[in-house]
């Protein structure tokens, strides 16, 4: 039986884009922030002086981006119940391009290129399932929509939230013995 | 009424890909062939000593490729009536995925970032029609498929077939006037 598919997203999801706002921001101004800031905040205007956009059009600034906790072990293990695809938007940043998939590589080399989608919006994705932080992805999606927890997304209420790896390993029916 | 979309390939259907193999082959090795050489051969051998290969791992191949004859004005003419998306299969080549990016800026600059993919395989992009030059992308597309001549693809006959961009917009009733 042919598997069912998965489009995960790349950041806010399998990279923990905030912790390297908050990285970069500290490297700027000498100044350790929270994750608190994100809370219920766009994202674009979590830190000030439209830091944000500059660190995203920041050369490294992808490539470097600390993986999510618990997503390498996650993505293995749905990959042995799923068809998984990367599915990330990209092309807003071309800088991007190359060091997503430089990343991918580092951290997800099991991840075969043939299963790695840069896009604009994601509006021509047909997967089972579409795991995002964002509900501009997953509101049309055309499959089943997880909202992957950020501080920028809290206030959505009308799709089904994880929090964390885990909790989309249980969402999914993946258990650890397989 | 939403329209209807369409996914157009890059290699081959955009972009003049045989021509610039011959262009680099006689840069090469001083010697003109002609476009014969590619009908009904794999597109990976229809040059010797491997050259296919080594030029698509050029820097550079893919940011300099003649533009199709007729696809820059076909193209704004189906944006007129379609909901038109660049999908192209450049996760093979990750130095192209920059090259790509700048290629469809300059000849296409009226195509939003928005509606550009790049990915390894097409089997999860849901279009109302495909038009590529290869059955492995079409044979189990979600839409349409419509075949673009090229060599390689000489023998096939299980797919509707434009041999050029006039009959692309034949087959998809977009009238000059539009």
């Amino acid at each position: 039986m042919k598997k069912q598919s998965i489009a995960i997203d790349m950041d806010g999801v399998l990279a923990d884009t905030e912790s390297q706002y908050l990285h970069y921001y500290e490297q700027e101004y000498g100044k350790r922030l929270t994750k608190d800031i994100f809370h219920n905040v766009p994202e674009a205007e979590a830190l000030p002086n439209g830091s944000i956009f500059k660190y995203l059009y920041t050369p490294g600034f992808f490539r470097t981006i600390p993986v999510m906790a618990g997503a390498v072990e996650a993505v293995r293990r749905l990959q042995k119940r799923y068809e998984v695809y990367i599915v990330s938007a990209a092309m807003e940043f071309p800088l991007s391009l190359f060091e997503k998939k430089e990343w991918l590589a580092e951290h997800f080399p099991f991840i075969h290129w043939h299963n790695i989608i840069f896009c604009g919006d994601k509006s021509i994705i047909d997967t089972d399932f579409m795991i995002d932080d964002y509900c501009k992805n997953l509101d049309f999606c055309k499959g089943k929509p997880i909202l992957f927890s950020a501080g920028h997304n809290a206030g959505i209420t009308h799709h089904l939230r994880a929090n964390n790896w885990q909790e989309i390993l249980d969402i999914l029916d993946v258990v650890p013995t397989n």
